[in-house]
C-alpha cells in the first residue's frame, strides 16, 4: 500500500468491483498489480507491443487513439482516475482485431495488471467477466459516438464541441494548445483547424494567440455544437 | 425441435457454446428462444424499441446500421448463420449508449431470446459472460475497421472493396443493386456513388445497367482496394 498526502492510495480502493471478488482473486490481483508512473507524452502502449496489460488509472489522464499509415491520429477516448484500459491487453481476447495507441496526456500514475492475471480471473468469475463487458460497452459507445460525429456532423460543430470539452477538462477558458495538436485529436489537417479557428475568431467566439485558444463566447460555441 | 429438409434444426445445434452450459441453463434458453421468420427488408429492431432481444440467425442475413437525423444510413456489419446480435438487446447492459437498426437483408429465420433470459444466465455464468465479451469484441473490431476506412481510405477504394465483398457474398459477378442502395450502405449520397461507378466503367472495371453493376475486372478492383 502506498500513501500519498496522508491518504491511503491502495489498489483495492481503486479497483471498481473489489468487494465482489473472492479473497483469493483479491490476493492474485493485488500481488500482480504493478504501480507505474509515466510522464506526460509517454507512449504506454501501441500496436507493435502485443500485450502491455490492463491499465487502471490512479491519477492523471490517458488518451487512446488510432494512427493511420501516414501517421495521422484520431483520438478515440480518454481515461481518467479509476478508469480501466482493456485494449492495452488485447491479447486477452481473440476477437479484438484492432490496434490502438495509449499515451499519457498528463503525468500519470497507474497500475499495470498483466493480461494473464486478469484473464485467469475473468475466465472463472462471472462478476469480473460482466464487469469487463460493461467496460467494453462503454468504450464501444464512445467510439460509436465519435463515428457518428465524423460521418454526420460538420467540422465547425465538432471543433466547437472539442474546445468546450477541453475547457471543461482543463477548468480554464484559455487553452494552451496548438492547432497541430487539435488537428491530431480530430483526425484532420492543421490547415483545416486554423481556417475554422480563424472563422470562430472573426465571429468573436474565440481569441487566438501563439499556442493558445481563448474561449470568449462559450454560449455561442455551445449553441453551435448543439445544433 | 423443427425439421427442415430432413435435417434437425434445433436451437441447441445453433447456439455456439451450448455444450458449456449447465442442463438448467440449456433448459431456460431452449424454453425461451422463439423462432421467428421475417421477410427481406423487415426492420427487426430500431432505436425506438428498447429491447427486442438477442437474435441468433438460423438462416438468412441481417444488416446492422446507424441512421442520422436526416435519414442517412451507414452499414456497420452483417450477421450470417449462427451469428448473434447483442445490440438488439442493449437494455441488458447499462453501458451500451448507442442505437442501431437491424434489418433483414434476405429472408431470415432466427431465434429471439429475451434480454431478461439471457441476462439471467450471463450474470451467473462466467462462460456465457466471456462468450458475450468475444461477440462484443468482434463487433467492436468491425466498427473500428469501418471507422478507419471512413477516415483514412478514399472513396474509390472503399467502393471497390464494397463491390468485391458483395460479389463474394452473393456469389455472382452481376450485382442487382441500385446506386441509391450502395449509397445507403456507405453513408454517402447517390450522386457520389454514380460518379465513382461511371469512373470505374470508363476504366473498364465495371459495366453498368439499370439496377445492376457487373464486375468486369475483379483483379483491378482488388488492386485498387489493396493500395
Amino acid at each position: 500500500m502506498c500513501i500519498q498526502g496522508g491518504v491511503p492510495m491502495d489498489f483495492s480502493s481503486y479497483f471498481p468491483i473489489w468487494n465482489k471478488l473472492t479473497p483469493t482473486q483479491q490476493q492474485i490481483l493485488e500481488r500482480n498489480a504493478v504501480l507505474r508512473k509515466v510522464d506526460k507524452g509517454t507512449v504506454i502502449h501501441n500496436g507493435t507491443v502485443e500485450c502491455t496489460g490492463l491499465l487502471l488509472v490512479r491519477s492523471g489522464q490517458l488518451r487512446a487513439y488510432i494512427l493511420s499509415d501516414e501517421g495521422r491520429e484520431i483520438s478515440l477516448y480518454r481515461l481518467f482516475d479509476r478508469d480501466i484500459c482493456l485494449f492495452s491487453a488485447s491479447c486477452m481476447m481473440n476477437s479484438i482485431q484492432f490496434e490502438i495507441t495509449i499515451e499519457a496526456q498528463k503525468d500519470t500514475t497507474m497500475w499495470v495488471i498483466s493480461a494473464d492475471t486478469y484473464q485467469r480471473i475473468m475466465k472463472e468469475s462471472a462478476v469480473v467477466a460482466n464487469f469487463t463487458n460493461e467496460i467494453m460497452a462503454t468504450r464501444f459507445s464512445e467510439v460509436m459516438w465519435l463515428m457518428e460525429q465524423i460521418i454526420w456532423k460538420s467540422f465547425d460543430k465538432r471543433l466547437a464541441e472539442f474546445l468546450l470539452e477541453e475547457c471543461s477538462l482543463e477548468e480554464t477558458n484559455i487553452l494552451k494548445i496548438t492547432h497541430e495538436t487539435i488537428a491530431g485529436h480530430m483526425g484532420t489537417a492543421r490547415e483545416v483547424v486554423t481556417r475554422m479557428l480563424r472563422y470562430f475568431q472573426n465571429e468573436g467566439m474565440v481569441k487566438l494567440a501563439r499556442g493558445t485558444v481563448e474561449i470568449c463566447e462559450e454560449r455561442r460555441l455551445q449553441e453551435l455544437s448543439d445544433t
